[in-house]
C-alpha cells in the first residue's frame, strides 16, 4: 500500500478529548477515531490490526476443536428474564432496544444464554459432548464511564467461547486445553514474557477458581502478586494464606505488579443448563444438566494493551504477526535514483508476497521517519543517495538503532525465507 | 470436519415459523437457526458461507482500490440530525437506545453520515481524492415486518462502499469500476448468469438513474423488465419510454421477470458532502463539496438469496466459491474396508488442504444421502463395498445424476489441482 493511496494521515498534535496512551497513539496514526465515547471506527490500517488479531484467536481456537458461529446482537427479553439477567438491577450494563411493536430487545453483552438455549436443538445424548463453540463477535455494553480507549468500550470486538462437558473430569480437560491455547495466543500476539495466568476468585477449599490472563501494564487497572518463575499470578481478591496454599504460591516469592486483564476464563457449572434446560441423557439413560465453561478474550481491548505495553515515546511497536504491514519503506534524498530504487524494491516485495507501506510522498527525512516510528511497523527499509550508489537499501528494526544494508534480492529473500531469520536483526 | 463432531444435526421437519425456502432450507440443513423474528444465528457451517461470501466480496472491492475499514453500529444523534435523518418520521428503521446519561444513541442501518463526517479529518485537497472505501459489517434496521427469512432482516451483514471524487467524470469512473466489480462477484457467487443490472429510479433527461443489480427469483419481491440480450432492465418505475429511450432500450424485447434484488449503487452527489461540511480544495485553490455515490451488496441477504434460487426439492446447491466444504464424503456397506477407505480418502484429502465435510456416522445410505442433498456441497464422494473391490470411490456432483468411479489418489488429483478441471465432471 502506498501512503499516498491511503486515506488517513499521522497527525502531530495529541488528540484532546483522549486520555489513554493507546487511544492517543493509535489515533495520531490514523489506525482508529473515535465515533462517541467508547466507542471507536478502526480505520485501514486498525482494521488490519483487529482481523490479525482475530485470525490469530481463530487459529488457536480451531485447533483445539472450537466450532465458530456468530450469534445475534440482538437479544430477546424472554430468554434472558429465565436466567434472572434481563433486570437492569441484575445486568448494569445493557443497551436496550424496542421492535415497533414495543416489545423490548437487548444488545449481547455476553451469550451464555442464547447459546445454551440454541444447543437444546443439537444436544441430548452423552454422543452429542464434549462441545468447544465461539464466535468472534461485536459486543455492547452501556459502560457508565468509558475510558481507556480501546481498554474499556461501549462496542467492542470479543472473541467468547464456551465449553459443554458431560462431568467435571472432561470440563477439566477442556478447561486446561483452553487455558494452553490462550497461553499459546499471548505468546503470539508478543506479549506472552508479559502475562500472567491469575486466580481471579474461588479458593478455600472447595470453591473453584476463576482465573484472569493479566498484562504488565504501566497504566494498568488491576494489581496482581505473581510469582515470576511459576508465570502465576493472584489479585487482590485471592492473595490470603489458604488460596495461596491451595494454589502452591509462596507468599515471600511474589511481586506485586499493575496490570490490564487481556482474558478471563470461568467455570459456569451447571448454571445456566439447568435454569434453561440443556440436558444430556447419559449411558445408563441418567439425565443431567450440562457443565459449562465460559472463555473471553477482548479482541479490541486487547489491541489497545499491545499498542499501549508495546510503544516507546516515538510511536506504536507491533509484534510481528498482528502489524498491518511488515515494512515501513520510503526513499530520503535528491538523486532520481534514489526513489526510482525505493520504487523497484517495493514491488519486488508486493510481488513476493510481502505487506509493504510505502511512504512515497516528497516530504522530509525527519518527516517520514518520525511516522514510521509512529505507525510502528516491524521493520523500515529506506533507499537514500548513498545507500543506492552502494546497490543497496538500509534495513532497520523499529525496535533496534543499528541497521543494515542489503541488497533489493537479498531484501526480498529475508522477507519471504519464512520470515523467521528476520527476528534476530 | 467430520459430522461425528459438528455440533449441528439436519432437520427432517419444516420449522414451523419459517415460510420462506431459504429459512427453512438453512434451518433444516443446519447452517442457520433463528434468534428472533429477522435476526439469525450463523452456525459452523453458515458461518463459512458467510465468510466465503464476504471474502469474494473483499478480494474485488479491494481490486479496484477500496479500502477496507470498520464504523461502529452505535451512532451519536447529534450527528444524524444535521442531515435530518435522525427523524423516526423521516428514517423509520432505528433502532433507538440510550447511553446511562441519557444521551440518545441510534444503531447504525446505512453510513454516509458517520463516515462523511470522518473524512474530514482526512480530506482537504484534490490530491486526497478520489477515494473508495468500504466496510462489511451488522447492519440493523427496525422493519415493522421481518420476513423471507435471510432476505429481509433486522440485524444482517452488509458490504456497503462510499466513493468519493472530484468532479462528475471522475465519479462516473468510479462508478463503472464498482458497477464492473459487483458483476464480477455475482459470477463468483455463481448467479451472475441470474443477474440483471436495472436501472431503478432516475431518467428522463437530467435525473441520473440509480441501478439495482436483480436475481432471477420464483419468489422474488420485485418485478424487471429485462433485456436478456443486453443483460439490462429496468423495474417498474423507470419502466416509461422516455427511460428506455434514454438507456437504449427496445420495449418490444423486454421481458417480466420475478426478481430478489442482491444489490445497489446509487449516485450521492454533494448531498452529505455540503451539509457535514466535506470539501476539498483544487488546484485553483477554490473549494467544492466532494461527490459521492453508495454501493451496498447485503452479504446474508445474498446468502439468502443464493438459499433459494439455487436450490432444488432435495436441498441447497452451493456454488463452489462460496460452499461451506467441498465434498461430502461418506460410506455406505458392511465390510470394514468400506468405511477404512473412506477414512482413507478423508486424510488424504484433508492433508492436501481440500475442504472435506466427512459423513462419519453409522447410518442408512437414504439417509446419508438426503443429507448430502440437503446440505448442498459441491460433490459427494461415497466409497461402498463395490467400491472398495476395484479400489476405488464413487465422485458425483450434487447438480448431476450421474456418478463416476475414481481412484483416491485421482480424486486428491483432480481438487488439488486448481480444483477447476472439476467444474465438467
Amino acid at each position: 500500500m502506498r501512503t499516498s493511496e491511503l486515506f488517513t494521515k499521522t497527525k502531530k498534535e495529541l488528540p484532546s478529548e483522549e486520555a489513554s496512551i493507546n487511544a492517543q497513539l493509535l489515533t495520531r496514526a490514523g489506525y482508529i477515531s473515535r465515533e462517541a465515547a467508547g466507542a471507536y471506527n478502526y480505520l485501514p490500517l486498525g482494521k488490519r490490526v483487529l482481523d490479525k488479531i482475530s485470525q490469530v484467536v481463530r487459529e488457536e481456537m480451531d485447533k483445539i476443536g472450537g466450532q465458530e458461529i456468530l450469534l445475534t446482537a440482538l437479544q430477546s427479553k424472554e430468554l434472558w428474564e429465565l436466567t434472572g439477567r434481563w433486570d437492569d438491577k441484575v445486568v448494569d450494563v445493557w443497551f436496550k432496544t424496542k421492535l415497533k411493536s414495543g416489545s423490548e430487545l437487548g444488545l449481547g453483552f455476553t451469550q451464555e444464554e442464547p447459546l445454551t438455549a440454541l444447543l437444546r436443538n443439537y444436544v441430548s445424548s452423552h454422543q452429542d459432548l464434549p462441545l468447544l463453540i465461539y464466535q468472534i463477535q461485536t459486543k455492547f455494553r452501556n459502560e457508565l464511564r468509558a475510558k481507556s480507549g480501546l481498554m474499556r468500550g461501549r462496542e467492542f470486538l470479543m472473541k467468547d467461547m464456551y465449553s459443554f462437558a458431560r462431568d467435571q473430569a472432561e470440563h477439566k480437560k477442556l478447561f486446561e486445553k483452553v487455558k494452553q491455547a490462550y497461553i499459546k495466543i499471548y505468546e503470539r500476539l508478543g506479549i506472552g514474557d508479559l502475562t500472567y495466568f491469575t486466580a481471579a476468585t474461588g479458593g478455600s477449599f472447595s470453591k473453584e477458581f476463576s482465573y484472569e490472563f493479566q498484562t504488565v501494564a504501566e497504566n494498568g487497572e488491576d494489581v496482581i502478586y505473581a510469582d515470576k518463575t511459576l508465570k502465576l499470578a493472584v489479585n487482590e481478591e485471592v492473595n490470603g494464606p489458604e488460596a495461596l496454599e491451595e494454589l502452591g504460591l509462596d507468599p515471600k516469592k511474589l511481586e506485586k505488579i499493575k496490570v490490564s486483564e487481556v482474558g478471563n476464563i470461568f467455570n459456569l457449572g451447571t448454571k445456566y443448563s439447568s435454569l434453561l434446560g440443556l440436558n444430556y441423557v447419559n449411558e445408563k439413560n441418567q439425565e443431567s444438566p450440562v457443565i459449562m465453561g465460559c472463555y473471553g478474550l477482548g479482541v479490541s481491548r486487547t489491541m489497545g494493551i499491545i499498542a499501549e505495553v508495546l510503544s516507546d515515546k516515538n510511536g506504536l511497536i507491533w509484534p510481528e504477526e498482528i502489524a498491518p504491514y511488515q515494512i515501513y519503506l520510503t526513499y530520503v534524498g535528491s538523486s532520481s535514483n534514489t526513489k526510482k530504487a525505493a520504487e523497484d524494491v517495493y514491488k519486488r516485495l508486493t510481488e513476493a508476497g510481502v505487506e509493504v507501506l510505502y511512504d512515497d510522498r516528497d516530504a522530509r527525512a525527519g518527516e517520514k521517519f518520525a511516522d514510521a516510528d509512529l505507525i510502528g511497523l516491524p521493520y523500515r527499509v529506506v533507499s537514500s543517495d548513498k545507500t543506492v550508489e552502494e546497490g543497496k537499501v538500509e534495513l532497520k528494526k523499529r525496535t533496534a538503532s543499528e541497521q543494515k544494508l542489503v541488497e533489493a534480492e537479498e531484501l526480498v529473500k529475508i522477507f519471504t525465507n519464512n520470515h523467521k531469520v528476520t527476528k534476530s536483526d
